[in-house]
């Protein structure tokens, strides 16, 4: 539960289905009270969210008092929000822009903290976008809004339900797949970043990157280390800035 | 105080006068209760943390009662000890190696967090040590030592009075420094890592570095930024990484 994590919340059955009605890109989760009678107001609520493909988590009263404030008449029904306008990938493949695109995929990246960071130097070092997926990824919410310092605010995130059929789009139009693997033979410096539309995936440090996105990807890329792998975050940073880098000395 | 977050404590008289006597590096901090009465071995104790330099901070009973176990007999005396052994400059200099010797010199960095992380990637990219001031850094205690998975063990770290001491020191053996600010005219990947010995100096993202020691700088570099200024802990990693690219790419 990252209600905690997050208060950006909506109480109440009428508010929540508003809320997926106008805005349901912006909804992280729906938790819905164990055993509540289903009148017709939740039933189109659970419907609304199946379709828009967001998670329902069934929870206990019990937890919805330790996690939620208790003075509201929630009505066996909270929406998390974010606190971003996430967009679709075909809106992000619609922006004009000069040159080439470069966005950073992150898989299973759960920790709020590395995300906001990670959000944060894609910012600094002009990325374009940041795609991640809807079902293994932390939601961006207040605390990754935090840790980010705002940065969340000035770059497209896009939350897919897939990112393989995400990564498929992309390739179709034009983008080149760029993995992070610790068993790469390539360094990720061996890589020219200047004359292409370019995705990066980072995963995990428990789990990286799953193997159906291994497979898809055109380059597979590690950074060397003289110690354990390093934190995502910094090495995220480490590849965003060597683009960069070959960016900005070429011209 | 940081005793919570340093599990190495050394309670009473008798045995924080030994650890003085037998490792006076690795002792961050005495803690004395105001107000008490100075026996010989109190006095003792005192003039042996002067000697060493080492950090006394006066706390009253109830900041100690807060603060550490309560069980234990301390007879207002505590000592907080690193994990660590720290090295004199000295030694680090007469250490033997093939090639130039790459040091990061950290200025006023507290955050036990951000120095566990820059340790860790210092491992992780091959650095030859680490230099932090006794008085204006964060001690390497037990929670820079969870954060940098162990490798403080991996590294030498020298903790010394004086940074800009050592800074000439470095600079009389033949090392070149590099400052790292904002306002630097040339970026970090213009400069050529692999023809010195280094040391690369990093401040806080608060106060930054330090104007003496900016001026004994031999460069000044920056990270470009789109947003605002990276954390230090990210900005160390790219230099630290280009560093290494350049050495392995030149090979």
């Amino acid at each position: 539960m990252d209600a905690k994590e997050n208060n950006t919340l909506i109480y109440g059955k009428n508010p929540t289905l508003e809320a997926i009605l106008n805005n349901p890109k912006r909804i992280n989760k729906i938790y819905i009270q164990n055993n509540i009678s289903y009148d017709n107001k939740l039933k189109k609520i659970i419907d609304c969210a199946n379709l828009n493909k967001i998670i329902i988590q069934k929870t206990s009263l019990q937890k919805f008092k330790e996690h939620f404030d208790n003075d509201v008449n929630f009505q066996g029904v909270i929406a998390s929000v974010s606190p971003v306008e996430y967009i679709e990938l075909d809106d992000f493949l619609n922006i004009k822009k000069e040159g080439y695109k470069k966005l950073i995929i992150l898989d299973s990246i759960n920790d709020p903290h590395n995300l906001g960071a990670i959000i944060r130097t894609a910012v600094c070092a002009g990325f374009d976008g940041i795609m991640l997926s809807n079902h293994r990824s932390c939601p961006v919410n207040s605390t990754v809004e935090k840790i980010s310092s705002g940065a969340i605010n000035h770059i497209p995130i896009i939350k897919t339900t897939s990112l393989s059929a995400g990564i498929d789009l992309l390739k179709k139009n034009d983008f080149w797949v760029i993995a992070t693997q610790m068993q790469a033979k390539d360094n990720y410096y061996e890589i020219d970043y200047t004359d292409m539309n370019f995705a990066l995936v980072m995963g995990s440090e428990g789990s990286g990157i799953s193997k159906t996105i291994l497979n898809k990807a055109d380059f597979t890329v590690k950074i060397e280390s003289n110690f354990e792998s390093l934190n995502v975050s910094l090495a995220s940073a480490i590849i965003m800035y060597e683009a960069l880098r070959q960016i900005k000395t070429k011209k």
